[in-house]
């Protein structure tokens, strides 16, 4: 992993121990596929990070500033994960946030994974999101329910896991958003109190109109006829079986795989390999 | 600040941009006051501590150990407060718990905050705490929630504010627990689905055996004959104002605040000041 601190005047700095991103996860992040060393779907990426940082009151960075240190830090990577933290900076002890907020842009360029070239087996998660609305959408570092779902299983077949919000609404992946095909139409979980607002899934709402926003119990999801998940790093990923629910692969999925192939061609099967 | 990172074998490290406490707040921590070098309440924070690391899996550290380093760290400090967090180390991207956990330890010393010699006023705060109870009680690093509920005041003449759940029970302040006399009773809020197993609150639990946890509702707190809070760094203050309703000042609070500065001496008033 190669990385760099630097301020909101693009000035690299340490990173220090006093960081409000380390002391309660005040701060947003955005993980980014690279290909042939641009960072896939960045408008969208940065958007949702000024978004998440608008919401929490972080002073927000320029976007050429950002955008120029991952660049240097991108110098001849063909394939790999860009990862954005913004933190507020240090802060003291305490909540209450210091007058004069000096935020964190720390970015780092990680391998990619290994290519998934076979649809996927999920897990029903027991760990369940908790219903707040004023952090649902935003990528914030806030993730220990993400990681005690992921650490559910260790079973290696098994790819992701599928959780529900405390009121018993399917929400999303550990790490991606999910669609389900029920009675003839693609639906996925609102997500207006608990999990995140995928840039992939957002450009399956945009590529199919009639696509649907709502909210899903688990029987509907395991009775559907369908099922896929996505996230800006492995694009589209159809689901074969869920605990012990098997699934067809709908037609419409791999139509979808090729749509996003032409568009961001990091999303060709197999092209994204760490290789 | 002084601070250092050891890690379990209490050997000095670097942090690393690729921490999990950074990355998801995948850890836990405890801020502890300080008194002519020692840390007080010791047993109690250690105890958390290691009781929120089991609850997130994490590799917990030999107290000797940490021990030893927190007290290079406090040679010569009379007063202040000393932080110390737990995270699961380094660990990629990607929530899946890596096989070899290699935790790390950040001890950090900071100034005490000065002393409070009155009531204090407090505030209702908008944001809401959602229920989860998998990591209610343990003071894990996912704070975005109390940020957002400090911030929503400027006013220096409040000095914190009361969060209830999102099912609309009264949990705690943000940084500190909540006592209400009810009907002649002292009662606190239950902290099954969210806040903190505050060290004070504890304290005061072993001290009262006839002080109950409740559900508390937002009108039980505003009819209550007196309230006070209490944290582990300012030990037990009055309450003057919450919001428009007045208390007075119940006689039992000083007598707890003596009873509490004759075990403690460090919390005797004015006594823990950073001068």
């Amino acid at each position: 992993m190669t990385s760099m601190v630097i301020n909101l005047a693009g000035i690299e700095k340490e990173f220090s121990h006093n960081d409000r991103g380390l002391a309660y996860g005040d701060g947003v992040f955005e993980t980014i596929l690279v290909h042939e060393e641009k960072p896939v779907w960045w408008c969208e990426h940065w958007q949702r990070l000024i978004r998440g940082a608008e919401i929490l009151n972080i002073r927000t960075p320029d976007e050429a500033i950002v955008s120029n240190a991952c660049n240097r830090l991108l110098m001849n990577a063909n394939h790999g994960v860009l990862k954005i933290i913004l933190t507020r900076g240090s802060g003291g002890r305490g909540y209450a946030v210091p007058d004069d907020q000096d935020p964190r842009i720390i970015i780092s360029l990680h391998p990619a994974p290994a290519p998934i070239l076979d649809a996927v087996n999920l897990h029903w998660c027991e760990t369940q999101l908790a219903c707040q609305p004023a952090l649902a959408r935003i990528k914030h570092l806030n993730r220990l329910e993400q990681v005690l779902a992921r650490n559910e299983w260790q079973d290696a077949n098994i790819f992701d896991g599928l959780m529900c919000d405390t009121e018993g609404n399917v929400v999303c992946a550990t790490s991606a958003n999910v669609f389900a095909s029920i009675d003839g139409r693609w639906l996925t979980p609102k997500i207006d109190r608990a999990g995140i607002a995928g840039i992939a899934r957002a450009w399956v709402l945009r590529q199919w109109p009639q696509a649907q926003e709502a909210h899903l119990s688990r029987l509907q999801i395991e009775q559907a006829d369908a099922i896929f998940i996505c996230n800006a790093v492995r694009g589209i990923l159809a689901v074969k079986r869920l605990g012990d629910r098997e699934y067809p692969v709908h037609g419409d999925i791999p139509d979808l795989q090729n749509r996003l192939a032409k568009v961001q061609p990091a999303f060709a099967m197999g092209e994204y390999s760490g290789s």
